[in-house]
């Protein structure tokens, strides 16, 4: 299996897996302090998909930490095959929780006139978080790509 | 280059290809013909990036086709690349506006009372023609997964 920048028990590896967990917690951290984010889906959903996030990616950081201390070889088929998945599936579920939210912002600044209207909503927050978990979805889609790129060129 | 299911120039490509093209555009008349989907940017949004992915996967289609009948080769390193990043984009673009819609979607139905005072909005074929979008992005997935697949394994 080639050694590739970003793969796993490497430092770079380790850095994209920290800067996912940071994106996706202060996305939910933002939110969450936001007033009036529970009034849509959308805004609760992206909290639960950067919840998920955040567990996979501190998981797998630890697991990189592990590695780069005891010098294990984390290169072993079935344990990326593993991470492949996993990575996939939290990746599309971070899109599809930041393209909604961002559907239904777009609907409430530009299409209608609720940001105005609703002065107890923090619609300025509602944006940060989003593009937080934007931030978060790429470093985690470059993981993604990464890790498929692993297995299939065995 | 491994020859895989799916691939460009085989048969099944060719079938993946023809499903993409057809839901994407049934997607696009169903939401085209509802009325009031103007209102809200995310149904705009599908309805371009239902037809930039008609648009592609007509034209690889059509590259299917001449590859069956003339009996040519297509597993070529370079032109592979093209159609994975080709497809990876179309890829994201049509799940970003997929998932935005029905975001938009899940807050206009559920979260306030828009579909039952609206009348004159057509909610139901809203919903059909997200649904649509989501199948024809699942099939473009299955043929991005192949594609990558194919140059990583060269």
């Amino acid at each position: 299996m080639k050694e590739l920048f970003g793969g796993p028990g490497r430092k770079s590896g380790l850095i994209l897996r920290i800067g996912q967990c940071l994106f996706a917690s202060a996305s939910i951290g933002v939110m969450a302090s936001a007033s009036g984010f529970s009034a849509a889906t959308a805004f609760c959903y992206l909290i639960a998909s950067m919840g998920l996030q955040v567990l996979w990616s501190f998981g797998l950081a630890c697991l990189d930490i592990h590695a780069l201390r005891f010098n294990k070889d984390l290169y072993n088929h079935i344990v990326v095959s593993l991470f492949v998945v996993g990575d996939w599936v939290t990746a599309t579920l971070s899109l599809a929780a930041a393209c909604s939210s961002a559907g239904v912002m777009v609907l409430f600044a530009k299409d209608t006139n609720f940001c105005t209207v609703e002065t107890k909503c923090s619609c300025g927050m509602f944006q940060i978080s989003i593009a937080f978990a934007f931030v978060s979805w790429f470093l985690l889609a470059a993981s993604s790509y990464i890790m498929f790129w692993l297995v299939a060129s065995i």
